[in-house]
């Protein structure tokens, strides 16, 4: 990457004069280090010819890793950064002494405009306390979330969560804005034209439910005509895989909690399957004969297949890849990242929730006074 | 039952000299009807020679069911409700005209001391509403809570969660008296002797989460050792399944949305894989070679075999059976509810609540004066 044209202009041209979009990528912190991260960059590079790399990490370690793949050649800059954000390190405290880290490194690659998006398969929390130290949240947005995947049986094969765990604490206003910004990310990263929204809460009669998700469910069915999407009212924890809605809205301790209980819960029904064809000879057999057919199964139910959470709210796209991502896996966060990046999502998302377009008079006032009172 | 000795005396003898251990049963309101319960009844008595029971809900209906089943035979007292609480009924409003319903008829006779137990597969929010009218709470009790099952690893093969349900918001104290019922229940419903209690966090480090989980964490290490069960730390919700805990600590919201999400991804999991063994001729061929292996594993997965949600905190015993519970589900609920009755749980779980024994001078001390702290 030699002909990077510097701040204010995010796609470079190659020297084939391909345009590229280029992703500023985190390469430590993951549970299977560089090497996975720099395998996944080298499989994207191999089916997308329109995209360029900036790594952030170990100069002397990723370099040779970089090296030996011909398809990064030309298309992957290499930055160092000498420090790491363990998975241990707290938020707070790595804000004051992170400056150093890959992680850092690579969000600045965003904030000065070298990079469209980010991606980094570090910890969370310190990643979104980096971010939004660095990036700054969008104007009008108070809480930024982590919008996650859940396999479904929608066309797309999966809904989308947010908050999966930025904050453990929203309000109505809160989740209003989860709302837009989530029906915005649906549109424009994933194609569903009129998303279906969703609130989370124990049951779907109208009389259950904590104080600010009643209030919450007021201003979203209040939203959802101006900001172009369905409403369809409260949802249940077995809604996060139906094909029924498309975006489920709730508060990052619940989404965090029902996340790891739905990864939990898919584990164990899988590792009691493989005990169950490994119990006797007999079904051993049947494995044998059916491994077509499990493939196919373990495919559609792989993780790997729809890694990446995005935060939304921020003045740029940040992709969070899974700890323990493989190539494959870290190559689909990458796609997620590149598909945003192209479709010049997070200015429609900025637009959403700063104002609503196509607007009455109310409509803005809609947004900017419920935000206002907020404590 | 024609040798009911009246309130007080919870045993009757029958007949053939045998103590019985009477269940309170509400018979309307299920999913399936009444057929289905008279029939998990019959069950039951054939395996449980010390069981008998007084079925609440229509006689019309009651009687003939009851008549067809030998076993059932001088063990099963009939009394008329002519209403039924229904799956619609707000809570709220069945407290003012549900008098002449099947559970309130069912509860009463817990109240005024004729059964032990009672059991029900009707509306979760109006069986707690009229069991909290009807049974009050137990002194030093401020939240009651739902105990439910999840299947895991652990020696006899479910874990438990509460609450499940009962209430949408728990501060600290609440959350202190959940693992105090929680443990009690597992020690003396199940047999744990030192149960392992965890508290449901978004992470396992000390500095995340909710301020009430924080200060419930303190107050649950504190009781432990005086209340003789270990606590854990956090768990997060892939714990749920898991074999390092016994008993799970949450508020009624976020575990009724783990419970959900819990039972909408294994459900998801299993059509998956029915769908897997369906696509080919080959796939079919392998599931029949497979088929006692994957009996095993169902067998293992079926929610039938954990029936039943139980109320902590009343003064008295309320088992909660699933609405679509069938007769091997809800002979599932009635054996819960009979070992319950015959462990005198209630009675050690009100002990438990509402002193330390074997405390130190601080202990009793330790419960009252939070709980007199509360709003």
């Amino acid at each position: 990457m030699t002909d990077q044209t510097g701040s204010g202009n995010r796609r470079t041209a190659s020297a084939q004069g391909l345009q590229r979009i280029i992703i500023s990528v985190d390469a430590m912190g993951g549970d299977r280090g560089p090497a996975a991260i720099v395998a996944g960059l080298s499989k994207s590079a191999r089916k997308n010819k329109h995209i360029g790399f900036i790594l952030h990490g170990d100069k002397a370690v990723l370099d040779p890793l970089v090296e030996k793949r011909d398809e990064l050649r030309g298309i992957c800059e290499v930055r160092h950064a000498e420090d790491v954000v363990t998975m241990d390190d707290k938020p707070s405290q790595i804000l004051r002494t992170g400056k150093k880290t890959s992680m850092w490194s690579a969000i600045d690659c965003v904030k000065n405009g070298e990079a469209e998006v980010v991606v980094s398969c570090g910890n969370t929390g310190a990643l979104m306390a980096m971010s939004m130290l660095r990036l700054r949240k969008l104007p009008g947005v108070s809480r930024p979330a982590i919008a996650v995947f859940w396999p479904s049986r929608n066309p797309i094969g999966f809904n989308i969560m947010l908050d999966g765990g930025a904050d453990i604490r929203a309000d109505e206003v809160d989740l209003l804005q989860y709302a837009l910004m989530g029906a915005s990310y649906a549109r424009n990263g994933h194609g569903i034209q009129r998303p279906r929204v969703g609130l989370l809460n124990v049951g779907t009669e109208e009389h259950k439910g904590r104080a600010e998700i009643k209030a919450a469910a007021e201003l979203i069915a209040e939203a959802a005509p101006v900001a172009k999407f369905d409403y369809i009212g409260f949802v249940e924890g077995g809604d996060l895989l139906s094909d029924r809605v498309d975006v489920i809205v709730t508060d990052g301790f619940t989404g965090n909690v029902a996340l790891k209980t739905g990864e939990g819960t898919a584990k164990m029904v899988s590792e009691a399957l493989r005990e169950a064809f490994m119990a006797t000879p007999l079904s051993r057999i049947a494995a044998l004969i059916a491994t077509t057919s499990l493939n196919r199964l373990r495919k559609r139910m792989d993780p790997r297949r729809s890694n990446g959470g995005v935060f939304l709210g921020l003045n740029g796209t940040v992709v969070k890849s899974h700890g323990s991502a493989d190539a494959t896996s870290f190559s689909a966060a990458i796609k997620l990242a590149f598909d945003l990046a192209q479709s010049g999502f997070n200015e429609k998302l900025a637009a959403r929730v700063a104002y609503t377009p196509g607007d009455t008079q109310d409509a803005p006032a809609l947004i900017e006074n419920k935000a206002s009172g907020k404590k």
